[in-house]
């Protein structure tokens, strides 16, 4: 272990700034009323003398730890691995670094894990959580429910009861998928096929049910499962061509599926666009850049979409008084969820490459 | 935000296994003495009713959090990029996990945060801490050490006392360069050249220093600086064909230097190990099986070294105690650092592949 050296007290910092107790308490405490100069030179000195106020004094007084944990509920291995839950997070962490909030990330090893998640939520350690929750059948959700911290989810939660009582930031994947399909038939496509993701998810239904509106005034194909993955995306190009071999166009229900369907039609000698074109769902980068022909795809803001889960959590905590409302991602405002709760549905816009 | 369904009680957790209240209390706060069957239906209860215990009052008894920190002086993007500490922190999940710990990730922007990191460790929201802190100007370690958490610091730190006042876990970066530089002088070569890392991180130097122990007798050649990058690797590279052409054997101070070499070779149309025989030092997969040729390279045990982290913290923190010791990983006991301090440094592997 380390050897603990003494810590400087608040004392210490009032006498380097010249200034009084209760002025270096009102500045570490985040109070009004201090002039800037003043303030400044607070700072100052708590930045020499390395001065940590004591958390447990200062929450009892904000009742705040200015913390706020963020859980997945996937183990480590796959949460490092994901780059669309690694630029949420980055978003989430420029989001909450602005307002000197620390991020704490609670990783675990899988399912078996999350009731110690529970109790770490449940235990006063952070003033709320931003929860990934993907698949129907999770329990983490519910644990988090019964910690009893407010919450913000990533993604429309498949039990979400509509009434309002909870909050989650999404894209219009349903949108984003109609748009899509309008799109290949605006081109002359007339036999525009989906490869789906998988349906446990709600991303991924949504997005089947925006290809269903619009497939069925525009241009009828068939339905494929695939499961978010180029693997995926191959089987259920190729089960595709074997069903209907005069498809001309493909909406993909997210770029790593495009890339698979893509790797197929070369093989089976199609051109991309000239005979079949093809669009996916995400513009993750580089992969959506890096297909062959560079993909034409929906483009979600995920970055942004972590910043206003973010965003949304501490309004409702009183930590961002100061900044007013919630708008300035994209140009969206609050409360634009189907269901008239406080959650935010982003749109989406289509990126033009050579695919499509 | 969520609502918050009413929380299971101590009370419903004792009536639905058919059990006392301090049986039930044991069972949650990990205590010893009760029956295995009879700890088995609590569990069972606990998880049907989805019970948390009370942390806070849990705490109070036990005087744990049964949650460790991690926390690395690097920007959140740059640790969700670096495979290193991927796997690392893989290592430390995995030992946590086995012991009911919940690991805490700390992200940071930038250094500027380093001191809201100090606060809440300092906060009593963790029992310990696992620090990542590669340079020498790097205020992290001080931050840490106010905050008087115990703490295991993963490569040894540039400040390091000798005292034994830290605990560290390293791989033995001076012997594997030596073993490194004597198997190249054992196949004959007789200008065995080192691109370096960035000198002002641990690691880098005592690679350094052990080309140099065995280099000086064997086989002295150039020294070029590199930085741990591909990029680094190939710009030294360079640098050593120019100044020492008749430069028969490279040592790479890392795999992704090693990789910049090896281009750089290739296109000069040196051919690899024939003219110059290249090792390198991670054995970091993929990289180095799919360099070409694949890498001849210093196995450290990355993985290991996270376990080994984690296991020494939970010792002292008397988690561990019914484990016994802290061996196991590999086949080193505590202790085993040079300076008689309770920190490990693990051995290295030579792994031959093609390049040398």
């Amino acid at each position: 272990m380390s050897e603990t050296a003494p810590r400087p007290t608040l004392e210490a910092v009032a006498a380097r700034a010249g200034v009084s107790r209760a002025t270096v308490s009102r500045v570490v405490n985040g109070a009004h009323g201090v002039r800037d100069a003043l303030a400044e030179r607070v700072r100052h000195a708590v930045d020499e003398l390395g001065y940590v106020p004591n958390q447990a004094a200062r929450s009892l007084v904000t009742r705040r730890h200015d913390a706020i944990a963020v859980v997945a509920a996937e183990p480590e291995t796959r949460v490092f691995a994901d780059p669309y839950f690694a630029q949420q997070l980055r978003g989430i962490s420029k989001e909450l670094t602005a307002h000197d909030n620390q991020l704490v990330l609670l990783l675990t090893e899988g399912r078996e894990d999350h009731a110690r998640v529970g109790r770490y939520l449940a235990g006063g350690h952070v003033d709320g959580a931003l929860v990934f929750s993907l698949h129907l059948d999770d329990p983490l959700p519910g644990l988090v429910r019964r910690a009893g911290v407010p919450t913000v989810f990533g993604g429309r939660p498949d039990w979400d009861d509509g009434q309002g009582g909870v909050v989650y930031v999404d894209s219009d994947n349903r949108g984003g998928a109609r748009e899509a399909v309008r799109y290949l038939a605006a081109l002359g496509r007339t036999r525009v096929a989906h490869i789906t993701g998988p349906l446990d998810q709600t991303s991924a239904a949504d997005r089947l049910a925006g290809f269903r509106d619009a497939a069925g005034e525009h241009a009828p194909g068939p339905v494929a499962r695939g499961d978010f993955t180029p693997a995926g995306g191959e089987r259920a190009m190729r089960e595709l061509l074997d069903r209907c071999p005069e498809v001309d166009a493909v909406f993909a229900a997210n770029d790593l599926t495009a890339a698979g369907a893509l790797r197929v039609l070369r093989e089976s000698g199609r051109r991309v666009p000239d005979d079949v074109a093809v669009v996916g769902f995400d513009d993750m980068l580089p992969v959506a850049e890096q297909t062959d022909p560079p993909l034409t795809t929906v483009r979600q803001d995920i970055e942004g979409m972590g910043r206003l889960m973010a965003r949304l959590l501490l309004r409702d905590l009183d930590h961002a008084a100061d900044d007013g409302d919630v708008g300035g991602v994209g140009d969206v405002e609050a409360g634009s969820a189907p269901d008239g709760s406080r959650s935010v549905v982003l749109p989406t816009t289509l990126v033009r490459r050579a695919s499509a």
